[in-house]
């Protein structure tokens, strides 16, 4: 496509100026909020030019940088490893700034982890202060300065509301044809704002467009940067396996009447298990599935094309290198079947109780009670963070939690007495899945909830320990409602640091 | 009033029967449910009639209670006490049943504590399985067989829906001038349903009694049973102090530009300190405040009399006896300025994100980092619950827990290295009160909240420990996220099991 289709906007041609002179715009110690949603959408130009400044100590930075979810390689990556990042929030997955965030970075990072269904308005109220510059990606810019999104559109709409300046990075090297995919919705500010007029997964309820007023924008920046998400993880036999116990549930479900996949919109995260749910759904006896979720991975695609899945509402295109060029390659056939909304609407805490979905997240670890750690190891050094998973498991019709029994070739029991950090309570959580089997948890009290984990979702090695911590905390707390023993619950934890295994010893101990 | 102008439905005369009578529908091993939230509005006149017929000997009953919150102590206490009670939710504030699902009754009891907002789909959706019969309080019943309801909604019409058969209370000592003062609304089940018509705490969009098909009621028992609502709780000078704070909070925010309690309706609990709260701002300098809660207090009727609040939602008139004689004396004054709802509604999602609540509940405990313990002492013993603070905590515009700074003459912190239990996580939290001051942690990474939370909000008999305790797991976790010694996090705890204190010895260990 020709430069004038995309740079339609008049206008705007005098704010053209090269990446390395809009990054000379950012001020050290200032916010800069970005577009995109993973790796999808985000800027690259200007950050990686900012970088670049950073390394060759033509400049010093530091930044806040505030997101919609976590950011391409461009930004959490290389701003983290060269220590321009002061501040991040809401949420990230990059493994150098995971390093700087759990203090093994050049400088201290102040990270905090937010539901991601509730930045946008938290920004708006003012909870994280002045953005300074908001820098977008766009696919198009149109005749009266209408930007089009790419491959995300996360929390765009705000910042660029709540930003003192705009930078656009107009990016050649992202389809032209991802414009007419997005549904940019404002949904304003308490207490004056109505209910949000959608009332199915396929609504159309606003503009293909971000709007920005055109002195807003101090650059735009053209060129053709590749994105680089992340390949497809590959599925192995635990994931097909914690798949096979979900599919098992949900036909259980809808046997009895209770929940039906067919008619109840599912959400379904990233990465391996994932995505072999997404396998596994195509071969039971589902149809017209529709997705509510705030990524679209490759599976969907498949789900299309089989005919099982009617349609995809997501914020971000988390679509492997060949699941993009598949979906570019016959976009008019998937275009009816696919919207990417804002994240305040895709995590929205009033669309996910009232459609109704399905819930399906990953755990880090999950305790005999039901309480899950979606974050943090030992309770201290914080992997990625809570990110969107709070929104649909609190919010949600039923919310699973996916996790294999155990990691590290056994070592670690992924169901443990009690979870170092809790992220969803023992209130939010339904239904706990691993390639073991299913505990259904509803209407259950703790210690049924314990028996139940134990025996269906522990691995076979964990299983006689486990219960002897539960009795042992039974007899000791003389049938509380919630046994523990203070002293011992972290035991497992303690196991695993000392002699770098949970299995307790030879004596048994724990 | 006349017994026939209470009873208007002719068709239902051949249904009256004793209580005694009544009682003998319910059968060994079923599921009950109950009006009522709070104690207000619960029936007593068939609970009490079971009651004595299990004490006597003259049956045996193993029940489950579904309720819609606490109830009074016709059921949970007199049923508590005798056994009767062998599954339990969602919900409970008796100090007998507490003993009991704590280990301490005649038998056992299966206790489920859950979100107050997400009772009535849930059972709606079949998660706690068939209800046998409702037990549903009333003022009067209309002509054409509506069910007034008395001093509180909760989520009597899923009950009356779903029950096989409905036993009617018409209670001769609840005010027949209730009539009128409810809304109710059938929310339907997704996916099928659009928006909850609601934008303003003040709108009514539903009918004043509740519907129930006349082949369903099997029993109508009339009678005059007094409720016995909890009395109000004395404010101390903590309480002050700490609604002291809060105040100081929301005035600031004011001044800010960011959150006006003069715009955004206020979520408030039951208490000593909620009323507190209500008392505080009767003297500050807000006006036209308006609520959005669970339970109306004796502290909203002042305000409205001060003219400082022009409306109050709640699903339940939790008020003390006098200030129920205060509500009645004047009732057509008041009328315009309250409403009593679904607990569906009261508690949903949808309405608290979309009004953008301020929400203050009550904290336990709270650690460090900020997250906050509602319900279970030492992880171990449920106290109440957690009822419906999390509905309120997570989507509110803001999140505010307060608590005492120490418990049992100083031998107990809130403010404590790790909490035992995660009602509500550091996510879900923006603000902690104590009487010492409050802590605003609104984008602030977990090791900046740890110096906020102990300096303004911890008893300085224990910030010297809780420093102590913070600078060693920083030391040994070299700057990660989320600073524990898991070994040591639960260190107050066990210098409490072991000497009766939280503080640390002589020789300051922990």
């Amino acid at each position: 496509m020709e430069y004038n289709e995309r740079f339609r906007c008049a206008a705007l041609y005098e704010r053209v100026m090269s990446a390395e002179e809009a990054a000379l715009l950012i001020e050290d110690g200032s916010t800069v909020a970005v577009s995109g949603f993973t790796p999808s959408g985000c800027p690259k130009m200007v950050p990686l030019a900012i970088a670049e400044q950073v390394r060759s100590g033509r400049r010093r930075l530091r930044l806040t940088l505030l997101s919609s979810a976590s950011t391409g390689p461009e930004l959490d990556s290389a701003w983290g490893e060269l220590g321009i990042i002061a501040r991040r929030l809401p949420y990230m997955t990059s493994s150098e700034l995971r390093r700087a965030v759990n203090g093994g970075g050049p400088e201290p990072v102040a990270y905090t982890d937010i539901h991601i269904g509730e930045v946008a308005q938290n920004a708006r109220l003012g909870f994280y202060g002045k953005i300074d510059t908001a820098i977008v990606e766009a696919a198009a810019l149109t005749e009266d300065g209408g930007i089009v999104p790419t491959t995300a559109l996360g929390c765009s709409q705000t910042f660029i509301d709540l930003a003192g300046r705009v930078i656009i990075e107009l990016n050649l090297a992202q389809p032209a044809a991802l414009e007419g995919l997005h549904d940019v919705y404002r949904v304003g500010d308490p207490p004056r704002r109505g209910p949000i007029p959608l009332t199915g997964v396929g609504d159309r309820i606003g503009t293909p467009y971000l709007r920005c007023p055109a002195e807003k924008i101090a650059a735009v920046v053209v060129g053709a940067a590749e994105e680089h998400p992340r390949p497809l993880a590959p599925e192995d036999e635990v994931s097909r396996a914690i798949a096979a116990n979900i599919v098992r549930f949900l036909a259980r479900e809808k046997e009895a009447g209770r929940l039906s996949a067919d008619e109840l919109p599912l959400q379904s995260g990233v990465g391996s298990v994932a995505n072999a749910v997404l396998f596994g759904l195509k071969n039971a006896g589902f149809s017209h599935l529709r997705f509510y979720s705030e990524v679209m991975q490759d599976g969907i695609l498949d789900l299309i094309d089989a005919g099982k899945a009617d349609f995809a509402s997501a914020t971000s295109l988390s679509l492997s290198k060949e699941g993009m060029a598949r979906l570019l390659g016959d976009l008019e056939r998937y275009r009816d079947k696919l919207v990417l909304r804002d994240s305040e609407i895709s995590n929205s805490a009033e669309l996910i109780r009232r459609l109704g979905v399905i819930a399906m997240n990953t755990a880090v670890e999950a305790d005999i009670y039901g309480n899950v750690n979606s974050s943090q190891m030992n309770g201290t050094t914080v992997y990625n963070g809570i990110g969107g998973s709070g929104d649909y498991a609190r919010n949600a019709a039923i919310s699973i939690f996916m996790t294999n029994s155990v990691a590290k070739g056994g070592k670690i029991s992924s169901i443990v007495p009690m979870v170092t950090h809790v992220d969803h309570s023992e209130h939010d959580v339904d239904v706990i899945v691993t390639e073991q089997g299913f505990a259904d948890l509803r209407g259950l009290s703790p210690k049924e909830r314990a028996a139940r984990i134990i025996e269906n979702c522990a691995h076979p090695d964990y299983r006689a320990q486990l219960r002897a911590y539960f009795e042992a905390a039974c007899a000791a707390t003389h049938g509380a409602q919630t046994p523990h023993l203070l002293d011992r619950c972290f035991g497992f934890h303690e196991n695993l640091r000392r002699r770098g295994s949970m299995l307790c010893g030879e004596g048994g101990e724990n």
